[in-house]
């Protein structure tokens, strides 16, 4: 019998104990990895961290200033600053130094470096100031203001948006949310929390966890991103498969408007249909319609049993029938479902450090992770086992490991969380964010290797279980003339596909010229409508989202 | 034990065998039930049945001119008919029908009857015309001649809406959706089903059990209302607590503008931030910003095993804390979570043929129906139990049944789908579906049934698990010194509480000048300026919705 083999050659058929008081285990080793490192450094704000922490530039071996001055430089000559928009001056100062106080109306030009730059230091505005308000009161006064003033405004939280959402473009005034970082309610009935905007993703799951509940989003990045700013990107992540997006989640909001109106969303409720549904206009809005700063989301209850499977599969076929057995053999306790090839698995091999691939060192051509979260320990490992033990009879896992304890599930974590960094140590990379129909996600991996050839890599993984495919290609160092090659291809082979440019990532800076490969121009034109009645003179987030032809007041 | 003596003493602990290629057994019972008696006589529209089946007025006691004069006759004394739409006249009618086909163009007054009257029968209108169109290429002529000619239309679907939004309120051109009900595509690997907006809820059920998939949405009218009624609606139901309401779950939508334009945001994914979501404006805006024409939802698998429960407690708290429990405890595989007080029980019991309590005939305070769905009948079947057995020894549950096959499980379900029905049979009724944060779901009930006395009814039941109560006041004939008692009380309260004064239902005609008790005045106008956007000329659903004050162009 297969399954006796599997089991038997690696005894490797483990299981994750679960450990009471904590959000979701499998998940902490890498927390801890991703909050050191690079990005450590840089998102201190919502932890009311001195702002003289800044970017030094060279804890990381990024090639920085390449990235920077070649995909910031060629979108900037596309861009001219809207004229429109007013500049700083004196009396802007004293307004929000009387406004803030002195200590929130920051200049000092190191902390502005930080916050003009994104944490892939790819793209870098030339902000003069960035405010720290304290209240949404704080907030409307500062919009109010900047709106009378026609000065630009980037709304900011965590900054560790890849799009080049989070950071001005010229000069915009930088309002970052960081200091609004309360839990302002939880009902331990309902499981339903309301915080302020610059809650630190991570502290929330902490405060949950310390009731029994989980946050229904978990991101790489929790250790530095905020609720809001989540909130705006309708932010994805591990377990969507799960519980959904945030649009699904997100029970209620409070946004400021660009004139300074408080909008007043803030529902606590499951069921409430009076009226049409605002609240969903700022969820995945990059903060261009609104600045979010309260925010109420439903909680699941933290289940008991949590179990990581790390399988091989010889190839996408196996991935994804994988996945349509995992959904009617496991729907009920699925949380996770997640798949690298193995050039991503030799990235996090060569790069990461502390990585090993818990599979023989044989390569295998793909790897899947299967989480499962559920209320019965032995009968979810009951589940899982006689799952996989069938998978492995039908054919479609090669060979494959289930987690013991935390340890062995973070360190399984570990390899798929840290491929976006073996990216980034590995050289010049090219990142995209594409939902594909399962059947067809992998051809583009293929086609696109072929066309490149050996000069690059080409990386495919992702959330395999939702449709997103994370495609990297990784090379020596940036080339136009690989650019070239890479788009518009990429873009035009997913939308002849019937898939989107950004399944989770947003557009921002980098793709708001790009929509039209995902929305048609009908959709656009009643989007910058929308836009138009909600910041009529487009001082929220200019540049981004929307079509720079569009977007101009 | 405990346990065991329920066990013994009632002989009671049965188990719900799964009938594969089906879809919910246990709600087919009800399913035909609903589908029978008054409601099947009149929404034959989307089964291209026979337009001269109309309603015979005769067929069910339900009072009905009374409901009509005295509830319609009381908002219409409110509402002036917009003088600056236009009527409709022979040239109009001559376009249709060059359009449409003289088939589609129905003038006939007996089938406009049923057409201008909602299934309660107590909202009726005075349309001349209704129009069936076939393709959304028809929908957008039809409504861009309307905005051309100012002429006021009300889309319509199943027209089994509660708040008299799928009627006309004077002389609006019905449009009715039912002709378009096909199928467009179903993708079994990612389970996204595009269809029609006209396909019957049941129909796509049906559809779907025979690919092993379920709809996320289920809902008593299931055998008459359509797909695009339901996502203009926000339609909740009985799946919500396991599979989110219909924003988590439409991934698509196309629509129709008041000025004809066809607006395609019919995305197949499960991820995609590419842009404002604007499809959401379209979810629950009662067709008062656009018609949906075709719809694209993600649909879950099925999954082999289902367990019903139906228990009584003793006070409301145990019913509340019984939730918490299986939240917890069952979280995973719970699909339903319904209660009802004793008063409702025993309208059931009165007023429905062939309903009986499976409980010794001691009449509870409370009964809660518990619903699982999970992938292994073995341990699901064992989860359940163990928590039934902790929960009579912890003193939540009084009295139980588990029901052993598909006959039992659909009787439990008969007592909960029939109290709206019974509550009909039963007088005069007096409806109200709030959402209300749990722990004070019931105190309303309390609070009413002392002010009202003895001389009304004062039933409370629903979807418990959402925080979503039907409160209902059933009194021999209708009274305008009751109706003074309960409103505007009940809404204050809801309000008072951070309720929503509709939880499912939406506003309609009913309530569109009651927004403000749950939705902020800033909120509302922007809801206004929306609507102003979309449809300047305000012809789309007029008089629902928003407050008349907002509604007029």
């Amino acid at each position: 019998m297969k399954m006796h083999g599997w089991r038997a050659s690696a005894g490797r058929i483990l299981k994750l104990s679960s450990r009471p008081g904590r959000g979701n285990p499998a998940r902490h080793g890498s927390l801890h990895r991703s909050g050191g490192s690079c990005r450590g450094t840089q998102f201190y704000f919502g932890h009311k961290q001195p702002l003289s922490v800044h970017l030094q530039g060279k804890e990381c071996a990024l090639g920085v200033s390449f990235i920077q001055s070649q995909c910031f430089g060629s979108i900037a000559t596309k861009i001219q600053r809207n004229p429109e928009f007013a500049t700083i001056n004196s009396d802007d100062i004293r307004y929000f130094r009387d406004l803030l106080g002195e200590k929130n109306v920051i200049q000092d030009e190191d902390a502005l470096l930080a916050a003009n730059m994104d944490w892939m230091r790819k793209y870098q505005g030339s902000s003069k100031l960035l405010l720290l308000p304290r209240s949404t009161e704080e907030v409307s006064q500062v919009l109010k203001y900047c709106n009378s003033r026609c000065l630009a405004v980037v709304p900011q939280g965590g900054n560790t948006g890849l799009v080049g959402g989070s950071v001005p473009v010229f000069d915009e005034v930088i309002v970052n949310l960081g200091s609004m970082n309360k839990v302002i309610s939880f009902d331990e009935v309902s499981g339903i929390l309301v915080s302020e905007a610059g809650c630190i993703l991570e502290s929330l799951v902490n405060f949950l966890d310390n009731n029994g509940f989980i946050m229904p989003l978990d991101l790489g990045s929790k250790g530095s991103c905020q609720i809001g700013g989540n909130v705006s990107t309708n932010a994805g992540g591990l377990r969507l498969i799960r519980y959904g997006s945030l649009h699904a989640n997100v029970l209620g909001l409070e946004a400021v408007l660009a004139n300074g109106d408080v909008l007043n969303m803030l529902g606590t409720l499951r069921k409430d249909n009076t009226g049409y549904d605002l609240k969903h206009l700022f969820i995945g809005s990059e903060g261009s319609l609104g600045i979010v700063t309260k925010v109420s989301i439903l909680t699941p209850p933290k289940l008991s049993s949590v179990n990581v499977a790390f399988l091989a599969c010889t190839d996408y076929l196996s991935c994804q029938k994988l996945l349509l057995e995992v959904r009617r053999k496991l729907g009920e306790v699925l949380s996770a479902f997640e798949f690298l090839d193995e050039q991503a698995m030799d990235l996090a091999l060569n790069h990461l450090e502390g990585v090993r691939n818990p599979l023989p060192p044989a390569l295998h051509k793909f790897y899947v992770l299967i989480e499962t979260t559920g209320s019965d320990e032995r009968s979810d490992r009951e589940k899982l086992e006689a799952f996989l033990a069938h998978s492995m009879e039908e054919g479609l896992i090669s060979d494959g490991v289930v987690a013991q304890d935390i340890q062995q599930a973070s360190s399984v974590w570990n390899i798929r969380e840290g491929i976006a960094e073996a990216l980034m140590k590995a050289g010049a990379v090219y990142k995209y964010d594409l939902s594909i129909p399962v059947e067809k996600i992998y051809d583009i991996v293929e086609e696109l290797r072929n066309k490149l050839g050996h000069l690059t890599r080409v990386v495919g993984f992702g959330h395999l279980g939702d449709g997103n495919l994370h495609l990297n290609i990784s090379c020596p160092q940036y080339d136009d003339a690989v650019l070239a090659q890479i788009e518009p291809f990429v873009y035009e082979w997913t939308s002849k596909h019937g898939g989107s440019i950004s399944a989770e990532h947003g557009l921002g800076l980098m793709k708001a010229d790009k929509i039209f490969y995902s929305k048609s121009p009908a959709a656009v034109q009643l989007m910058a409508s929308v836009k138009n009645l909600l910041d009529p003179n487009h001082i929220l987030n200019p540049y981004k989202v929307l079509p720079h032809s569009l977007s101009s007041p």
